[in-house]
């Protein structure tokens, strides 16, 4: 039994090329949940959604988000109507909200509904958001505090973070299965995500950080950072903005009370002593995921390393 | 100042016609509930939307509701997802719902939100719900009851209706300006709609009856019935398993408690007697209302009919 803690593009990729070695079923994936907000008053939940469209190999392989060959209808006409549309959603993109929004309208749990929709999807994996309460990122900019998706999407990350922080963490339980999802795991990975933003809201519910700590399981991660650039989004600048490496070093550096091991990419072979030195083993690899070959090939040499 | 009782498609053409005689912002017009519906978790205000579309411009002339040349993306996506989609939602139509939807949830009325939906629109007549609380029409059929939209469009009117009540009616309060557009209007029209489930549900709201009464103003009715048969919907065969007449007497005899003028088509001219036996003069005219010539010759003759 595999879990693996997923934020939102990096984390679908991996796990499609997981998936394409282990049997779905062995794998649990704990999703991000303080990207949610509400669009066009649909609760949208970027992350888990980009892993369920990846898994289900219906994702927009241009955007790596978002549904191929979807239309802006909707959206078009909500514009006209004078609603804010810069979250791009797109026709079919909204049935899968507005059947969330149904459910969770109903009284059903967000867990609950995201079972659902993995399910529809035909989704092999079993997928968990993080927690069922209320988490939102807030991001500080220049211009003071700002949603994560207003800061992500609407802003383009065009702004210096100055400060990160989980609305409702404090509160927040971990969803029902997510604990014992990493204290019973063979192995739990950490997503090629944003350590701050994606992979940082799972790590701040309360228990959460602990279970890995606890864990017998090998707990592996990923590097998002290479040769000192974020593959994809703002992860290098904000991890420097914020007083961080922005190094395969500095993601072991955030990672290393609980980490055993990182997966780092071959241009960052050099770091592997410093990766060690943290107290973590280091296994250097391939990690750039361009084809179903390279993400078959980076869930094959992660797994390979852990065992 | 002119106020209009509206049902769907037959008041909208009534309405598109009146505007082009009459200044719009002379206009109230008073739309059915009833036949609202959530679908997809949407709250969708059938009659009011079709007021909206007809008056703007942008309704699908053939169907006489939905607008023009939208797409079933969302829908059909919906569909995949094992959502009921018998209610055809097109994708610009599922913007206004958003909308609406959306204003409901943060605490606005259905007749803030109606309005704002209107405005969006262009539309230049006051458009008011019958009343803010939730009234749903339901509908005995041989198999029992079901609701309004069950029966009228997922069941394409193929039951026999052996009784009709509004849920909720008995606390239903007109909506804020509704009874004033009543009693201070200058004429009010009860438009060529369906007198037992579209016009029927804005009489039964407590107080709008005895409004029309009550009103110095002309009241006037189109007969949506010509030649015993409806000109669209099922209205005839709702007219007769419920024992009435399905003519434009039987009409006249709905609403002569309150009725001082009914217009009714050349077909029917024989049936004047009859209408004026019940002390309501009648007016025969052409009512078909084919294109837009034939609806404006409607309004002038009913306005003249009138004054």
């Amino acid at each position: 039994m595999i879990t693996v803690l997923a934020g939102g593009v990096g984390a679908a990729k991996f796990l499609r090329g997981l998936v394409d070695v282990v049997d779905p079923a062995t794998v649990t994936v704990i999703g991000n949940t303080a990207d949610d907000e509400e669009f066009l008053g649909l609760h949208v939940s970027p992350d888990l959604d980009t892993v369920v469209y990846t898994l289900a190999d219906v994702v927009d392989p241009e955007a790596g988000w978002g549904i191929a060959g979807d239309t802006y209808t909707a959206l078009e006409q909500a514009e006209r109507l004078g609603e804010e549309v810069w979250f791009r959603l797109g026709d079919k993109d909204i049935a899968t909200h507005l059947l969330r929004t149904r459910l969770l309208r109903g009284g059903q749990t967000l867990s609950q509904a995201t079972s659902a929709i993995a399910a529809k999807f035909g989704v092999g994996c079993k997928l968990l958001p993080m927690t069922d309460d209320r988490v939102r990122t807030v991001v500080t900019t220049a211009g003071g505090e700002i949603s994560f998706q207003e800061y992500f999407v609407h802003r383009r990350q065009q702004d210096e973070v100055r400060a990160i922080r989980f609305d409702g963490i404090d509160k927040a339980r971990p969803a029902p299965g997510v604990i014992d999802s990493i204290t019973q795991a063979g192995a739990v990975i950490i997503a090629p995500s944003n350590p701050l933003v994606s992979i940082g809201p799972i790590l701040a519910v309360p228990g959460i950080r602990q279970a890995l700590a606890d864990t017998p399981a090998t707990v592996a991660a990923i590097s998002p950072i290479v040769g000192g650039r974020a593959l994809k989004g703002p992860a290098d600048r904000m991890l420097t903005s914020l007083h961080h490496e922005a190094s395969a070093t500095g993601v072991a550096r955030l990672y290393a009370d609980f980490l055993d091991l990182l997966v780092l990419d071959d241009e960052d072979a050099a770091l592997a002593d410093q990766v060690e030195a943290l107290g973590v083993r280091a296994h250097v690899t391939g990690t750039i995921m361009r084809d179903a070959a390279s993400r078959r090939a980076l869930a094959e040499a992660t797994l390979k390393a852990i065992s």
